[in-house]
């Protein structure tokens, strides 16, 4: 497994320990019946989503604002380790085709060249969960920050372990 | 390894028999001094090139000009399977980060989105070659074309092929 620096002025990284195993982790990362439950932060929620787990895979999500207005993101997976990690990127879509530039009409989803590395971890306590995103320039990791990166990603993990512990 | 679907409007799809062996084909696509003999069309030439062969590893070239006006370009390598497969995009730079977007100033180099993947068998005359170049929208593949794809990558090829004869 590659070990990735964290560039701190391109990098946003969040680290939380959930009490649950790292094989239930796993499950709420990669199955998309679970993944529908905690993906997004409520009120918003994500209408539909398929995995393609292997590098080149699809990543396909819908979110669906509390309007019901829905959002489709299309990105592809890079690494996939069991109940290791998991690494995507937005920048391409499936079989690593480049994905086509976001639409001026789509602007206001802000759509980020991002590309995230979530890895798992068993400790005595359940999991340590660390999300390590990368940008391409310190405007785009400041936009993302100012979107709410570590809220928004706080509470859907957050979501996820509550989602775990039942 | 996984089939990657061609799709007429958004790919080109450049296809070779060459009369020298699988392995000395890798040898030629993978060792940086062989590389710089041949990656460009003469009277251009490879400056410089660093080669990290692994998943997630950077491709990174310096291409010349004959006025000696250098070109640096890095990409990033998807998937390297040993005289199979070297697939790699200009989408990400090393360890998967998102490439930061071209400046104004190096529009003229017309840097590309693109995701290319080579493959190589072996055959009774020597080797089949094949170049499947993937894009994110139709009109970045006519650019691509346009800028003389066929032609150059073409060029190349004969370059390596007679490389390696010697």
């Amino acid at each position: 497994m590659n070990i990735v620096p964290v560039d701190t002025k391109l990098d946003l990284v969040l680290k939380r320990e959930l009490a649950v195993p790292v094989s239930l982790v796993w499950r709420g990362l990669t199955e998309p019946e679970l993944l529908k439950q905690w993906f997004c932060p409520k009120p918003w929620g994500l209408s539909d989503c398929r995995l393609d787990l292997r590098p080149g895979g699809e990543f396909y999500t819908v979110m669906q604002d509390p309007e019901g207005k829905q959002y489709p993101n299309t990105g592809c997976f890079l690494e996939v380790i069991r109940e290791k990690r998991l690494a995507w990127t937005s920048t391409l879509i499936a079989n690593y085709r480049p994905a086509p530039p976001v639409k001026e009409d789509d602007k206001e989803c802000a759509h980020l060249a991002m590309t995230a590395i979530v890895s798992i971890e068993s400790i005595p306590v359940g999991t340590a969960y660390t999300a390590h995103v990368m940008h391409g320039t310190p405007e785009q990791t400041k936009a993302h920050e100012e979107m709410g990166f570590y809220d928004g990603w706080g509470t859907t993990i957050t979501q996820l372990e509550e989602l775990l512990k039942q």
